[in-house]
């Protein structure tokens, strides 16, 4: 290769490391945190006012998720971490010259100053670079080193934050904003004709952190779903298992998706977000050249949506929250 | 964090992407291809006069394994691919800094021009980005976008090359080698106070690409294993029942690791290599700031080792390939 | 308890023993048999004209599968061995008395006299003690003394002859001969308020080795399914994975079914008959003294059909073979 | 066959159906039910003075295990269930002939009058018809019929009761009796030449209710282990995790036994005695002319103890309970 063809090639921007932690929207607070706690051997580590902190037991950092309450259910806000303080202040730059940055947020509980944006349909989000980590009482601690906490024996617990869902009214916007000002990559999508109907996104190896999805009716800035992974399919069955006897919604049971290949299924938290839990992670895209795999979407039910599994229910194209009124929030506590 | 502070962090490099391809020394090359083939479901798709190159399903590239002919086994080459092209052009000037570069391969099947260093300890390596991609007639393809070629019908069948690791007369060394020419990062480490027993690194956000362990006599250049990947640890029984029933030999039964927390087992293939399978790859590092876990020699058995599991045998620590002459290969082929 | 009641409780019969084999009609025997051996690693131990005789590797008889050439695809017979000679002898009786015996089949092969026989609806069944028991060369044995042969390296090998479901257009009349003439207990079943939709009824520890369900349309003598056990719930995944990749028909991808608790998939197999994969056997029925569970139809769908799974498709109640020359048999051969 | 042959063949007797509960002696109770109730997931339904009745959440009657608080570890009683009342009065007569009966109890808590026995060693056993099932408010109702009670959300909770494992000074005149006097059937053994090293013995389809092994000191009366099942072989690596993050004594990890084929692991409790964890419960024995399997002794490392996994530590063919005091308690309540 000619280094002018070399210096042709547009060299990946390696400045996202990760999906940090989410805040979701709950109007039932104490419900939402029971079943993240009994049901999935999640902590809390703080509360603070109508915001509560929660941990997976090998989540490295103090928290993956914040649970705030909240008249509707819904996305509260995702974080991304940088790779470096350098990569924070490129992006911030970046984020700054779109137009889409709101500001600095510099009292946040477990982590240092964090740029705060919108994306083009008004999900919130923030980047930042310091965080705090979690560290325990000695007697908490595993002998595993990879392990942050002793595995809890509530539940069956989820080891750590996978990725986020956002349904948008305009997923090519919301993807290109991601793609163009983070350095995402598109590593799948679901296409109707040349209409971008889903992007999985990522800056890993992960085939994604953040899906983007087609919210139907056009109202902007709902979650689809927040996900935490147990690295083991059989667990699935175990989770889905205890959440049945325990009464609470199994939207889609354990299947292994086709985009992504991963193991998962579906329930909604009592609050009525969706919850996805990934047995793996499905395949890793270590190939730098990656290039998007498209689906058709008439050929996505039993392929896409799933590889090994039913069709996916209508709701999982159109449920996301908030839910409108007249869509009873299907989850009963125990 | 003052600008100071910042400019201080040092950034990652990120040029490495992946392992491409290996290449191991057999001198029984038919039998050690039975195994991959018959026992791993892995599929030949070229040969040419001492060498085959096979493929598993779910592998990106043309192949990712050659097995060479020769009078000893033991390790032919490991190749890297580089996140661009430009990416290739910073690491061979870094290697032809190291004064450890032999020069570019322009000839080599499956890729374009690879250039080849070694080791401190003599390990051949080669670094490369132009790739051929798999592709297959249509009928050997699968509707899953992300799988290359239909599931084989033969064998338990491995999904994609996972990793390597080596043995060496000074890992410190060859770690540093690693770190500082090709931008490694050291993700787990077994010390004896502080002498460098092992070393496991990536480039990615696995737990290692490359591990490289102490050669207990002071010999160099040696194979401690080649890994191939399943995704789902129940694989792995499935794996050691055909092996065991076939008469080969394993090794070590499926146990969960402490290192890298993946399920995983070794068995010697019948030249004499020892193979190890992965059900999952653990878990994975994408924290951009991680920090080396190290773990004391003598806290290892029955917790590195094998967090579920018994104590690794002697064998795990000494044998490597080429074997002394003294040390009679295990394996019998079908 | 006085020996009054004693006196009154009646003793099981413990006269039969278990599922010998079964035998299925195939308007494409090719096919059939490919996908038995292929797919589910099965071996063919004989072929005598239009009957091939397949065996599982730890299917101790000689064969548990008779695959004949028909016009159309369906039940060729069910054959049940007894718990001994005296056994057979009581149930001849038995089968005699209720007038739907037809006489003894002398020289069937791998099996002594067998006394045939008819459901009320139709289906044809045998009965017997002798039988010939597998028995390999050395070289295919297994060191595993209780497995008859070598695990295969074809397919996702599955290792038994599990059980069959008859569909019937009296589901009441069939389970009451099962019951009377040969001591059969239900273990479970289905009404729709009195009304019998479904037995699972098994001799053994099983909860069933034979299961009865409503032909809707009232025609008599059809095969629902033939099932072959894993043992391992993982495997359905294994088997589902490979089965779509070689453009079989699954008709019910892998769940745990609330009957039984087995973890269970359904396919169609070329002919056009039903397949189940049986992961595990689900709850074993030790209790000497079980009571019959009772599913209302109504709470079925996404409760006794699949506990961890989506309600099954009309199809698993309506489709049986033969099937009518309308509906299209589904399944495509590789 | 003719009906003289006919006549002599032996049938089976079928008066014995299960194993109904086990008691066990504990030094440290209440660490050994916080064992059983933290880590294991089975509830206490009732405390009387220094006994304790457990139950997991498939078990049929009201409890399966009783731990009584005793100065040394070790077996209480085993307690047989069988077929019918009549059968229970059959096998009386036969234990009173035997000699070995030793009267009846008529108040025990939770099943009718049990005719009391021992083994030749001097093991307690019992024999019963009437039992209470286990009847739970509503709000603890399964909507899965064939369960109980609702999967509990505490530890990785067993589902029912599997086997016992006994020590005896003889196995061979222990499993003499029990086949003579109760109809087990010896359905693999080990020996050494022609010595009797150890017995599988069952009544039902599995391959053990009861097995017996030579204590190599000639102490009388020890237990083995008793066995809880899971079902899913994978669950045992979610067990064996959290048992070892709650720092207790795990003798031998997850492995596929050869004897059984059951996915198996063995871990000591609080008080020192050893528990049993089955993934699934093996192969099951539905042939009624089973022939015993024989292993001779020095082929059992490493393909009868493990058929995949390392040979079994010296401790799993000496250590029983009650334990010399010479021989530490290993396990450490968390």
């Amino acid at each position: 290769m000619t280094s002018e063809l070399t210096n042709q090639h547009e060299e990946p921007i390696f400045d996202v490391a990760q999906i940090a932690h989410v805040e979701i929207l709950s109007p039932t607070p104490k419900e939402t945190i029971a079943f993240y706690t009994k049901m999935l051997g999640m902590e809390v580590v703080e509360q603070v006012e109508h915001q509560t902190y929660l941990r997976a037991y090998e989540d490295n950092y103090k928290y993956s998720l914040i649970v705030t309450e909240a008249e509707e259910a819904g996305l509260g806000h995702v974080a991304w971490r940088t790779t470096s303080p350098q990569a924070l202040q490129r992006r911030v730059k970046a984020l700054e010259e779109s137009g889409r940055g709101t500001g600095w947020a510099n009292d946040e509980y477990g982590h240092g100053p964090a740029y705060q944006f919108t994306t083009p349909d008004g999900h919130k989000m923030e980047i930042l670079w310091e965080v705090e980590y979690y560290d325990c009482h000695t007697d908490k601690r595993s002998k595993l080193l990879s392990r942050s906490q002793k595995r809890p024996a509530n539940g069956v617990p989820v080891r750590r934050l996978d990725h986020i869902n956002l349904m948008s009214s305009n997923p090519a916007a919301d993807t290109d904003f991601l793609v163009k000002t983070l350095g995402f990559k598109v590593r799948e999508q679901i296409v109707d004709n040349d209409y971008v109907v889903g992007t999985w996104n990522s800056v890993s190896n992960l085939v994604h952190e953040i899906a983007i999805m087609q919210e139907p009716t056009g109202v902007k800035g709902k979650l689809h779903h927040v996900c935490y992974w147990y690295g083991v399919p059989q667990n699935l069955y175990d989770a889905a298992d205890l959440l049945k006897d325990h009464d609470y919604f199994i939207e889609i049971p354990p299947n292994k998706h086709g985009v992504s290949q991963a193991f998962c299924m579906y329930a909604y938290e009592p609050g009525g977000n969706r919850v996805e839990l990934f047995g793996d992670a499905g395949y890793l895209i270590l190939d730098p050249d990656w290039k998007t795999l498209t689906w058709q979407m008439e050929d996505v039910p039993g392929n896409g949506d799933a590889w090994i599994g039913a069709a996916f229910p209508d709701s999982f194209w159109t449920y996301g929250t908030p839910a409108p009124a007249a869509v009873p929030i299907k989850a009963v506590a125990e």
